[in-house]
């Protein structure tokens, strides 16, 4: 990138996920760095990521971000648990010069911190829990923490469909975690690795216990990527208006599911007008 | 194809779907035509299907198609609802000399003979749903039917989990279908448009009661497809054994869930050893 540094800070931040659960990520990333415009790119076409294997998983996420790259980006959010578990080096392969986050890190560093019997439990998709990414990351700051990974592919289904409280999602979410929970030596912290999860985060709590503290990592990611474009001086100044318009949205299939399901997700109404359909399923890097 | 008649009727019949839920009808096949060879293609990587759009759906559906025309194949098999309701025409056109048939108008058939009141309801995924197939199909033999169409996305993922009995895909189902049941005038027969629910049919029966008629296009389809193989004069006549060894799989992606899920729907183990990894979506027609 030959732009000036004053140019670059001047670009969006583009932010990726599978589909639209990575709006709660940029819901935290609009809260936290308001001043900020944003390029979301939702691969709606290839969802879910959670059950392809890795070689497809890089593949898509390396189409995906070569998109936002071709736009005009200052840098990049892995806004998609499995993507970020399985592509992340070889998107930073492919784009050396472009500062890049994804959000397993954020998130089992929040993990990390609230937890205090170091046992912290993990729910993700199936991709994420067998990638073993969260668990790696937790051992790696936490070497004696106890990670218990559990693949919840129901609650996927159950954030897409809006059901997000009520007896159903608790029921699932006991059938899910009641024995991880009501073990003698039971986690005191639940990590939520899937950026769907956030939606269902107080049926989860209800079925946990208040006890167990819950954290996603769309808070942390923000954190992270606030502190990150500090230190590449490419953090905007305040902006006077925040909101819809400082965002683009892009989808590769079916812009109104894309906006009906959006707004569970980011509390917000979203026009189906407002999303740019795109196609990156014909062209392969 | 410039085949003789009889080389011709040798080739094994070839069974397309979005992933595993076709091999409910891979199933029913077996058992009705089984001194036929099949060839199975999952198209796992780009599943589901059900919430694309019909532009992508069309253009996935020929190129799965295109793979088993390739390997010769006598006929096909269109085993998922969304291709069928959305794709058999730009099929039968891509493919004239080819006999082709989807699982809709089977099922529509089955439907309309099992319906005594003329109200039936269909159960599919959204997209089949917002396509309408099923209502066209239904009232164009039965004019004067009342279709209640109703999409339950969730039951795909239940099904897929293997949660398919019990409270939670009870309550579930009740969700979907309670008020429509439950109704003065409720209907007499619920056909299952998707290749997923057969597996949850007990479940169903449990929620809508034993007066109503489940149906479902599997049986239909493999009496369709035996009517149409006969006076093609392409019917195989007996083979000494049946089962797997008559069967090819092919998937996309990811074949070890392919065989773990597969079980779930074709009530029989599958190894990961006898599924072919094949790469259809870097190569577009």
């Amino acid at each position: 990138m030959n732009l000036s540094l004053e140019n670059q800070r001047e670009l969006p931040i583009g932010v990726f996920d599978s589909g639209v659960g990575g709006l709660t990520v940029l819901r935290a990333l609009q809260q936290q760095l308001p001043a900020e415009r944003y390029l979301y790119l939702g691969d709606t076409a290839r969802l879910p990521y959670g059950t392809k294997s890795p070689d497809t998983i890089v593949r898509y996420s390396l189409q995906a971000a070569g998109v936002l790259v071709k736009r005009g980006v200052k840098c990049l959010v892995v806004a998609c648990n499995t993507a970020s578990s399985t592509a992340l080096e070889a998107l930073r392969e492919r784009y050396p010069q472009l500062p890049i986050i994804g959000v397993v890190q954020p998130g089992a560093q929040a993990g990390c911190e609230a937890s205090v019997n170091g046992r912290i439990a993990v729910v993700a998709t199936e991709g994420t829990v067998r990638g073993g990414a969260y668990q790696r990351a937790i051992t790696a700051i936490r070497p004696n923490a106890e990670v218990i990974a559990k693949a919840c592919p129901l609650f996927v289904a159950l954030a897409e469909e809006g059901w997000v409280s009520g007896s159903i999602v608790e029921s699932i979410a006991q059938r899910y975690l009641g024995e991880i929970f009501s073990s003698p030596e039971p986690p005191d912290t639940l990590l939520l690795g899937c950026t769907h999860f956030p939606v269902i985060r107080p049926a989860l709590q209800a079925v946990v216990g208040s006890k167990v503290t819950i954290v996603d990592s769309a808070q942390t990611t923000a954190a992270a990527l606030s502190s990150l474009l500090m230190s590449l001086g490419l953090l905007c100044s305040a902006r006077s208006s925040t909101g819809l318009e400082s965002v683009r949205f892009m989808a590769t299939d079916g812009r109104e599911r894309f906006a009906r399901v959006a707004a569970y997700f980011l509390e917000q109404h979203i026009s189906p007008e407002l999303v740019e359909l795109i196609d990156i399923g014909l062209t392969d890097l």
